[in-house]
């Protein structure tokens, strides 16, 4: 079975927003054995809409169309879907009385245009949306298109991948004859992409049946994605299994993740299984370094707490580090970034401190301490380790560079 | 006149690749006034990538494909749009030599099958490819598919960018009649998407020759993107100007940026001018505040740093919250809130602190303190505003809400 992905939205069309939605759809459908053979994206103008909802049908077995959902007069997909397909749309009053429930709880009154979201097209199953107002549909028709597989679902990425995973994919699974797919996904820490591609490729060449794609994620990590489909579930199993075996073997403890997890996902799980605590104490990385850390769901039983010293007075206030410490070798330095880890570690009690200083860019850079410039220290109490590295990229790059190092050090600390 | 960009490539319909050339090509086609109305996305399928050619010069008046014009078997973009349009394809003789020269001068022979890169369409312009060996094609046709102008571009971005602006953009330009444009982009804070659209619309409606989307960005921002065109700039831009008055006049102090700043440029903006300083102190967003507002160069001009204060203890320690006051109100409480942001002030001696405390989730939340209770508290030496809140959404869209929340509060205190 074949699919084509419909992205709806003006803004879609301007050169600042890209649908990205379609990736994870994708992801998917594909776990389903469907594949994805047409992508596209179309403005809130009616002929347009319906000329792209007709070309779909006539072309594609399952059409996902994402966004137009809401309440706002530019939200046409509704009525030009069912408009395409020759059926009246239906007005659920429970649809609409959940609605206003949804804004009476908050304190508002709902406005009239809100109601249109409680239409549906005759013979859809309306889909819940717990994360927000518009409820999504899903349709099964045998006529003029011959078989399909409609499916509506809000634009908002967790609205949608929410709505998808609660009550698309079991539908889908029903109406998709049976593949039996295996994924695996290795994360590579810390060495670039063409250098993971070299030596990779001799080997995931060599497997039988495993498609193998290769990608940089966010800097420092790269991404092997594994991919295998059989006529059983085992045997699909077998071969990635196999592949990543082989790959584990030539990455070694390089391999951060066997499974997707992310950095700070496998630097949390180890803190927790060895019962031991962190604390940081950023400068350049300004923050970004805890708010990975504290985005996993659970980390307040291992992380206690940081500093975001920008300020020199700052680096002394929080983190203890001695003003002649700075003024001799300068806030960044091999020094400064030892003394980080060490004071944010006793301010905050914790098992291990890490500290980072460095230059982000664009400006502050020197022929000595160029943009890019940073020091990573972790302290256990008892030793305190410091890597150097002058990172590739701009300011953003350069921070999500810092913040991976740093965990990579309290990662291979504790394996 | 519209145009349609079709990107062509079987890795562009797997979850891991996505195009992003049409964001470049948008705006330069833009720039010409030429809307983007259909964006399309095709695997290295024969049948398909008629269908999507033959679609595209029934609906839009410029078509540019991009990608498979390699010399491989799966690059057929040449073949089909000849055949679409029944064009035959003409080998070019000077295409193929230059082509082996190119490989020559590498020292290596070049393989028969890239001698193909050298078919163009009966009546297109060959167009150089000074980045790679795949040249581009310009054709501008008046026949069974009526006027139409056709463009084939190589994938690969810097090559596809360099073509476009020495070969397509001008020659665009004699064909397109003279258009201007002129944009804005207003964002308003802390209101709700169907909130803005129920005020903005009356307004929008009214206006003549500007068109307006309206869309939801991170949690707590809503986008107004203006556009309007027209045979002199001066005349787009006074459409545009006029309209985003009428919606300043509407939205007020909501309105936080009026040419597409973001959150935190808008607050280092006010800061910057009025000579203030910033220091946060944040529980439940974990560092994120931090991170977004160091995001922006040259915020170490105003932002002395911060404390991320997970553990109670650390509360104490880095942001001096008299450990009496969390055990009789609780670390989520608004006399928390207040004490942090006082102590994070006299920490760091800056003019605002900042204070954040509340329940992320997903786990943590009570009856009385459900998750999405988030507690803001500014302070400014004399005064400590505190404000409550309780968010929608998940873990990062709670986070995300409060720090737009607790910016607000610093860009209304300094407006």
């Amino acid at each position: 079975m074949n699919a084509e992905i419909i992205a709806i939205g003006s803004e879609l069309l301007t050169p600042f927003r890209q649908d990205t939605n379609s990736l994870f759809l994708t992801e998917q459908l594909n776990r389903l054995g469907v594949e994805v053979s047409f992508k596209t994206i179309v403005g809130d103008r009616r002929p347009d809409l319906i000329n792209v909802a007709r070309i779909a049908l006539s072309r594609a077995d399952v059409v996902i169309f994402m966004g137009g959902l809401g309440p706002t007069e530019d939200d046409l997909t509704r009525e030009c879907v069912a408009e395409t397909l020759g059926r009246p749309l239906k007005r659920h009053a429970r649809i609409v009385e959940d609605l206003r429930a949804r804004f009476a709880a908050r304190g508002w009154k709902m406005a009239e245009n809100n109601e249109r979201q409680g239409d549906v097209i005759d013979g859809a199953d309306a889909l819940d949306n717990k994360r927000g107002s518009a409820p999504g549909q899903f349709l099964h028709i045998d006529d003029q298109y011959g078989h399909a597989i409609i499916v509506l679902l809000p634009g908002p990425p967790h609205e949608l991948r929410g709505m998808f995973e609660e009550h698309v994919f079991e539908r889908l699974k029903r109406l998709v004859p049976a593949q039996h797919i295996a994924t695996r996904e290795l994360k590579i820490g810390m060495i670039g992409e063409s250098m993971v591609d070299k030596r990779a490729a001799p080997i995931y060449k060599a497997a039988q049946g495993v498609e193998t794609t290769i990608l940089a994620g966010t800097p420092g990590e790269v991404q092997l994605h594994l991919r295998a489909q059989a006529s059983s579930f085992e045997e699909a199993q077998k071969r990635v299994d196999a592949l990543a075996t082989l790959l584990e073997d030539e990455f070694e403890d390089a391999i951060f993740a066997t499974k997707g997890e992310s950095m700070e996902q496998i630097v949390g799980y180890y803190l927790g299984m060895r019962e031991k605590t962190l604390a940081v104490a950023e400068s350049c990385t300004g923050g970004m370094l805890a708010a990975r850390i504290t985005s996993v769901p659970g980390s307040s039983r291992y992380f206690l707490g940081g500093a975001v010293v920008y300020e020199n007075s700052v680096k002394t206030a929080l983190a203890g580090v001695p003003p002649l410490l700075i003024a001799e070798h300068g806030a960044v330095s091999s020094q400064v970034a030892a003394a980080l880890a060490e004071g944010i570690r006793n301010s905050c009690k914790s098992s291990f401190g890490i500290g980072i200083t460095g230059v982000a860019g664009p400006a502050g850079g020197s022929d000595e301490k160029p943009v890019g410039l940073v020091f990573h220290a972790l302290a256990d109490g008892s030793h305190t380790e410091v890597i150097e590295r002058t990172f590739p990229g701009d300011r953003d790059r350069i921070r999500h560079w810092a913040t991976q190092q740093a965990l990579d050090m309290v990662r291979r600390k504790l394996m």
